[in-house]
This record gives C-alpha cells, structure tokens and sequence, in this order.
C-alpha cells in the first residue's frame, strides 16, 4: 500500500509532515509518497534514519496557500503538490492522498480531479466529533453548504458504513441533528431528510438534539455542512472558554491555587480527550479513491495517526462498499 | 405597572410562580395579576404576607400543557390561563405577559391574540446567551424554523434595541452567525442576509463564527431559528458534558478528590454564570405588548427576575421604538 502525502500543505509542513511519515513507516505496514520540493523534502529526510527505498517523493514545486480561491488555484496550479499529488491518486500511482492544506482545494481536487462515485450526488467531508463516551462521526463537516434530502440521505449512507469499517463500530447508529427528537420537528430540510433517511438500510436512530451530541448518543451525526460547521466550532469554541473560565476561577485564591496545581494533570488528560491529533484525518467520503483532510496545525504525530486511519480505510474497502450500496440499490 | 403572570405554566407552577410573583411586589414598583385557577392561587397566596391589593386574580380553570399542539391549544382553550392572560394584555388590563408554558403556545398566542407589529414579518424569541464576557443576546431562539433574509434584518433591529434598551448595551455590536467571518461565506440565507443587514441603521459587526460566541465577541446573535436551538442546546450540553467530566476526572484519585472539594466554591461560582435563573425571561419581539417566555423549570427566582426584566423592557419603550424604526424607515 502506497500513500501519498501533499508535503507542503498545513502550518507546519513540511518538517512535520516529513517527520510523521517517517514515523509511520516505522510503526505500520505502509509505503508513502511525498508530493513538494523535492530539494527541500530531501533535507528533510536527511534528518531520519529509515529504509529509503519505503519514501518516494513526488517532484511539485508550486504551493496551494490557504487564501487562494480554491477552483481556481485547482485549475491553475498544475505543479502544486495538492494538485500533482491528486493526479497520482487518480492515475493509480498510489492508494490514498493525505494533506494538512487549504480545506477548498482539497475538496475541488477531490471533485475535478479525484471526481465522485457513479451516483453519489455531493462528496461530505467527515470528521470525528470527541463526546464523553469516545467519539461520533459528523458529516458534512462543511463540504456542502446547502443540502438537498437526497444529499443527507447519502451521507448517511456513506457515515454508516465508515464508522462500521474504519472506527469498528457494529451497526452504528446513525443520527440526524435536528432541534428536537420528535418525527416531524425541524426545518424544511430536515423533515424531508427524517423520511428519506428513514427508508434506508441503515440503523436510523431518527433526530438528535443538539444537547445531546456531546454525550455521544448517536455514532453517525448527519447534517448539512452549515449546521456541521457550526457544531465543530461551537463545540470548540465552549471547550476554550470553559477552560479559559476554569483557569480564571482557579487563580482567584491562593486556596484554590493550590488546588489547581493538584488538579492539573487531571485537566491535561481531560484536554486530551478533545485533542484532534489523537483521531487524525478527516475523509472526504464520495469520492472514487480515498482523499483525507489532516488538520491545518497536524504535527508529526496527527500525521501519522492521519496514516493510520487511512490505512484502516483502505483494507475495509470503504469505496467499493459504498459504490455497491449506492448502485446495486438502485 | 400592572403584569400578568400564567400562574399555570412550567413545571414547578403554581407554587414557586406565586411565590416569585409575592417576591416581585416586595422588591420592585409593579403590581401582579396571575392568570389560573382561583381556588389553588388563593391557597397558595395565604401563605405570604404582602399588601393584597397588589396582586390580582384572572380566574381561568383551564391550562394547557407542553404536549398539546400549540395552535389548536389556543384556539379551543378559551378558559385557559395562557389564553386568558394574553386577551387581559391585548385588551389593555395589564402592560404585560409572562408565562413559563408551552412555548408552542405562546408563540401562537403571541401571533393570534396579541398580533404583531404593523410591518413585521415574524416575532422572534429573543434569549441571552451567557458567554465569558457576560451576556448576548440571540435572536431567533426558535420560534421561526426556515427563515428569510427579511426576517433576519428584522431580527437584527428588534435584537440591537432591545440590547440597548433593556441590557443596557451602548451601540451594540450585530453579528450574523455564520460558518466564516469574510463577506461571501455562508449558506443562501445568510449570504443574502449579510447584505440586507449590513444597509440597516445599526452597529452590523459582519458575520460571526460559531467559535467566538461563547467569548461574547458580539452583544446580538442573529440568526435563523433552527441554528438558534442548535447554538443554544449545544452550548447547554457542553457545559453539562464538560462538567461531568471534570467531575470524573476530579474523583479519580485521592489526591485529586482533595482538590476537588477546594474547588468545589469555584465550580459553583462558575456554573452560576451558566444559570438561566439569573437571567429572567425570553421577550417574544415583533408583537404588540410585551409578552415574556420564562424558563420551563423556574423557580421563584427566575420568575421575579423575568418580572424585573420585563419591567425594564416596558420602561425602555422597546415596542413603540421597533415600531417607529420599521414604520418611519420605510
């Protein structure tokens, strides 16, 4: 198995990047290719002790920065490693693509170049959502603004038969996020969605309210990728402030000072549990070859847990499942 | 200043409802009239001591409960306390409404008996939003599932007067909540939306992400009433999630459990700024007389700070001000 890595994307690329697939290749059964400048990635590997023969690289030396409009710089930047590394995965040329860089290019490569699964209406970017008991799947994390039921539908196709192949999850229950529990509540587009989605063979767990997300009751959050965005950065964000309050009322007294020394460690690994870099990269779920998303600030360790993940991806056959679902149900 | 209170309503009424009305009188310039049955408002009334004259009975022996659907409820009980009161409001016997029922109810009592402002398209619930800073204000809370642009303009005006006249907020800050803070990012809606807002009369901080809420980054959060719920039920469920994880965490060793109980206070402290009781009740803007939902669970506490807050909102004149913006504007 090959993977190929856009070695120039993220904010930390591409020290990091190299280094986490240096770190890979220790730890799994992977090859990888690395697609950037190639004199820059080969001082990189000189850092590393490892079998040469197990990284190739991908000679691209234009750069897809984050605040390029994202078709446009697809279609013009043919020598960028996004888009070189992109063609790769098409040609065959390897098993997977990975990058940490802008989220727009990445989806209009995995459009125009990558292209979608024969009946397959819109790619979802999907992400891992950290709850109290572990973590949920959520998709669309922002890939498709405005949805059509059809759209949800298929999301909750593709997030059903992701969380059972990669995150191990038996027959997972699939969720969509709704503003009540009720058939029949919500928006024009979730109530076409509730019936669309419950006629599918899948284990419809029917609405979710927000409230209840971050215990984890669903495995398979459905949305469209408005309502999704505003869930991650939501949740984000209440983590930083409620942190941010936790540290501001624990200093207010030497007593408690005190007790917040003793309880640092607790906070730390609490900290941990809503770490991205432990779940690493986020699939675009749709397209005909496998495409991951890292986080933009992903180190060495997120890109290696990235790997992994992709690695699991592509020995359950997610696509090809997805493709059967999707045309033998025809 | 003569307010009408559902005695009925919410889960803990009559008694704590009474009781917060008996403490209203005590503390501030308002006389009350409670809408309910007499025999069980007098029962509960003999238990305090307060000037007589200052509390009224509306004698109503119906009510209508949570799991009624709203729109029928209100047309066809007529004795209701929830119906009873708002006809004393439209019909001029008190300055204003409070009830802790069925918000479905109100919403359609607020459209059917107490009607809306000439030129406004819908009434919106309008809550604070508690963040790092304080409060904001957000508005659709739920009452307007699938919106247009114009109600998110109207939202936005009614949003920024009721700041400053009720909160007290010099020209507050507008935001739109949105998946990005650049012009151009957003759903159909709130595209088209961020235009309409950004002509208005108004301080329009531009779009707002979902992130920087809890950090009070704008005084008004404008948005549809779908997202509204999500922010809202979101924002609760973290905050009970994040604490019962820190709960956890606290109990997992002796040591910890030590600086557990110092911190205890601090915790406290800490979920008072999250406590929906300090913050009163949730105006219905857009209609002809103030009408206020108070939370389902209030207590005495919550029900008097709902009435001191609606005795701001009739002091600051909040309905003839909306009503000379939309009507003089045009």
């Amino acid at each position: 198995m090959r993977i190929i890595v856009d070695g120039m994307g993220g904010d930390r690329g591409p020290g990091e990047i190299v280094r986490g697939c240096v770190d890979a290749i220790g730890e799994q059964d992977v090859n990888i290719i690395i697609a950037g400048k190639r004199d820059i990635l080969e001082g990189e590997l000189l850092k590393y002790n490892f079998p040469r023969e197990r990284i190739d690289i991908i000679d691209a030396d234009e750069v897809i920065s984050n605040d390029e409009e994202p078709t446009l710089a697809i279609r013009r930047k043919k020598n960028s490693s996004m888009v070189m590394g992109m063609k790769a995965l098409a040609e065959g040329t390897g098993d997977g693509f990975l990058s940490a860089g802008s989220t727009g290019a990445l989806l209009a490569g995995g459009l125009f170049i990558v292209k979608r699964i024969k009946g397959i209406e819109r790619a979802a970017l999907t992400t891992v959502y950290p709850t109290t008991e572990g973590v949920s799947l959520l998709l669309d994390a922002g890939a498709n603004i405005d949805c059509k039921p059809q759209y949800l539908g298929q999301f909750a196709i593709m997030g059903s038969i992701y969380s059972e192949k990669v995150l191990g999850v038996k027959n997972p229950r699939v969720g969509l996020a709704n503003i009540g529990t009720e058939e029949g509540k919500g928006n024009a587009l979730t109530k076409e969605s509730y019936n669309l989605i419950g006629d599918l063979d899948i284990n419809f767990a029917g609405n979710v309210e927000a409230r209840d997300l971050p215990n984890g009751v669903v495995d398979v959050i459905v949305c469209d990728g408005f309502v999704g965005n505003i869930i991650l950065k939501l949740t984000e964000g209440m983590a930083i402030s409620i942190f941010s309050l936790l540290k501001d009322e624990f200093s207010s007294s030497l007593r408690s000072k005190v007790g917040a020394l003793i309880l640092k460690q607790q906070l730390r690994g609490l900290k941990g549990k809503l770490d991205y870099r432990e779940y690493g990269g986020a699939p675009l779920l749709g397209v005909r070859r496998p495409v991951f998303k890292a986080h933009g600030s992903s180190d060495a360790l997120a890109i290696k847990n990235a790997i992994r993940q992709m690695k699991a991806f592509i020995d359950g056959n997610v696509i090809d499942i997805i493709d059967r679902y999707i045309n033998d149900n025809k």
